[in-house]
């Protein structure tokens, strides 16, 4: 099986400042191709520990894919550390910058590309450099002792980019004979330990890959092997989980939300108040999604809790905004106001202040509106959520679209 | 300086299924307290790849952090990887996995950590069991060649909630005497290869470790070193951009915009439809948001757009829903809906279907409303945001974040 080794470089992937997504997005290409990723490593903008990586790595695998340190600014030192790996000068390719210039139409755009050439134009002399059709700095590849090694800029639509371009084909040229295939299952409200036992023989069987990503309420069997294997395996997986599935070909809460509401013609929207958006944008997230998903009042104060959702003074008095009675008016303006067949609320406390004795930080109320037989029917459900405001506002977006899931199934 | 190599253990993170964020953040806390890391390795689920990062760090670094690997499933080999780089056997720590157990309340789920207590409770007998505040497996450490090695479960969460109870007081014990100092000065407008030539001498000053950190129209300098430096050197920045920077403190534009509209007496609402609750999403993300920040209508269908924003028929039949006439009536709405004093709306194509010859997917309006001497004033521009939907969105809303701080800068 063909090897690859990504690497990293970035001194603010290395400070928390940024998070490493450009490796992490490729290797799912090369697993696709049937390529094995060995190790994924992140290095400071360095030119001694990128030299490192290179001594290591090359004739060592097969794909050596850098992503970073192709800017134009003090701190970018790639093209220097692949120059002295390969112990030789750099020039600047002035042919392949032309064509990155040429694309700005804008005088003072163009200006300001032109005065990056000499450093992000600049190669190895003996490497080749690698048009950059999404930014201004060009990439670098090069072959040593059967490693062919990739060197892209870190921005990541840049990145994604000159990836597609490059590495695509030159996959499909070294894919090996039986590609890879795989599938996922999606499995609700089964804790992780029990998901497993309820499958051993797939677990086991050597012939699969199997890796099993738990995300609260969620787990997500993610089947790896040659085709004919892991259709069947995949098969198992649903049967013995029936009526905690989501939908072939549906991975995420929102892509269920999506597949159900189609297939049975329902529409949805929500109120949201401590998610502030998150369940709006990540129903948003899939395309089509209009089919379905009406939109979501987001109502961070009381105002816009009565003004958008006719929420009544006397419940956000008599209950506060954090109650089911809150949740309930909000689920039942959103309903009507959006004339959608479901709609689901939320409101809490993300913290790290408003908690009370009574109510403390996590405390959050759900409700559902929805059209039962020509009448509204809305009920409610309150959660502890112990947690940071990061942890407390995505659990809460996620228990509503779990709600929403398996209210728009019994609809 | 101490030094310190950060592992991310699991498949997962390999296969671009999961991102790797556990080693990410815990830098930035050995940042802070003057530790230098030397690199982030993510590797596999697999005991002898482990075993052999084991075998390149221990003795040639003071700290060694793992996470994940640590759950009850099969693909979780840490624990095993441990035992066999310290050729010894493992054996349940039933106080630590006690003390877990004693957390839980309902009965049922009692049982069902129980039921993992010989698995997550295993611990190689040659390292401590670490216990698990979050979760329900045990983390594990020892010390071997002056290398002190952590290892804590993946889940976020847990990973998070066992750092900070092992590892800051160790820290702080390890820190060395001149504890680094760090300041972050953000840039609005400004092309990164500019800012870094209005601040020279900071850029090339040795006693400096300066990140500069370009994303979509805001450049980051992130500004490290002895404290004293460190604030002359912001304030620099600071002047050289004045009218560019966002206020002192704020990194963000979220945080920008609720600190100058509690400065200024603001608030501020929007109306979303493309990024569907990207931008509710990014301002909720901060604590104390609400004091600003009003509501996001997120409109996703004409119906939606009429019935919450009273945007006019003849509108959405004359000029469609991306239309600056569109987006400055939804600006409209929300001002008036959500009793703001300033509102943004967004419409545009994200793709990839819905794109037409006049109208491509990328095309997206902004419109932003607002109270100028008693009346309502709006205008609109609009962008073409060359990308896959996720850019879009995501560009969409940082532009609709700009705009939305520039004009309370006006305001």
């Amino acid at each position: 099986m063909k090897t690859a080794v990504l690497v990293a470089i970035g001194d603010e992937l290395l400070s928390g400042i940024r998070r490493e997504g450009n490796c992490a997005s490729l290797v799912w290409l090369l697993h696709d191709a049937g390529w094995s990723v060995l190790r994924v490593e992140i290095v400071p903008d360095d030119v001694p520990r990128i030299v490192d990586v290179l001594e290591r790595w090359v004739g060592k695998t097969e794909l050596l894919v850098f992503s970073g340190g192709l800017g134009p600014t003090h701190d970018d030192k790639t093209r220097y550390a692949l120059a002295e790996y390969l112990k030789c000068g750099l020039s600047v390719n002035d042919v392949l910058y032309d064509r990155i210039v040429a694309r700005f139409e804008d005088a003072s755009w163009k200006a300001l590309v032109e005065r990056s050439r000499p450093v992000q134009g600049l190669i190895p002399v003996e490497a080749q450099g690698v048009y950059n059709p999404a930014g201004s700095a060009l990439g670098i590849h090069f072959e040593k002792s059967g490693t062919q090694v990739w060197s892209f800029p870190g921005v990541p639509f840049e990145f994604k980019a000159m990836a597609r371009q490059e590495l695509t084909p030159f996959l499909s040229r070294k894919q090996g004979e039986s590609a890879r295939s795989w599938k996922s299952v999606a499995v609700i409200g089964v804790p992780e330990s029990l998901a497993v036992e309820r499958v051993p023989e797939i677990v086991a069987d050597d012939r699969l890959h199997i890796s099993i990503l738990p995300s609260f309420g969620l787990v997500e069997f993610v089947i790896r092997g040659d085709a004919s294997l892991v259709e069947s395996a995949a098969r198992t997986v649903r049967e013995r989980f029936a009526g905690h599935v989501l939908p072939e070909g549906c991975v995420t809460l929102p892509e269920a939300i999506l597949a159900t509401g189609r297939e049975k013609g329902l529409t949805f929207s929500c109120a949201e108040s401590c998610t502030g958006g998150l369940i709006g944008a990540a129903l948003t997230d899939v395309p089509g999604s209009s089919a379905v998903f009406a939109g979501s009042a987001v109502v961070y104060n009381d105002q816009a809790k009565k003004k958008l959702l006719s929420v009544e003074s006397f419940v956000l008095d008599n209950y506060g905004a954090v109650s089911g009675e809150c949740a309930e008016s909000m689920a039942r303006g959103a309903l009507d106001r959006y004339g959608t067949s479901l709609a689901l609320a939320v409101t809490g406390i993300a913290g790290p202040d408003g908690g009370t004795q009574e109510k403390p930080v996590g405390t959050v109320w759900f409700a559902e509106a929805s059209w039962v037989a020509g009448e509204v029917e809305s009920r409610s459900f309150v959660r502890r959520l112990d947690g940071d405001r990061e942890f407390v506002r995505e659990r809460a977006a996620r228990i509503a679209l779990i709600a929403a899931w398996r209210r728009m199934c019994e609809l």
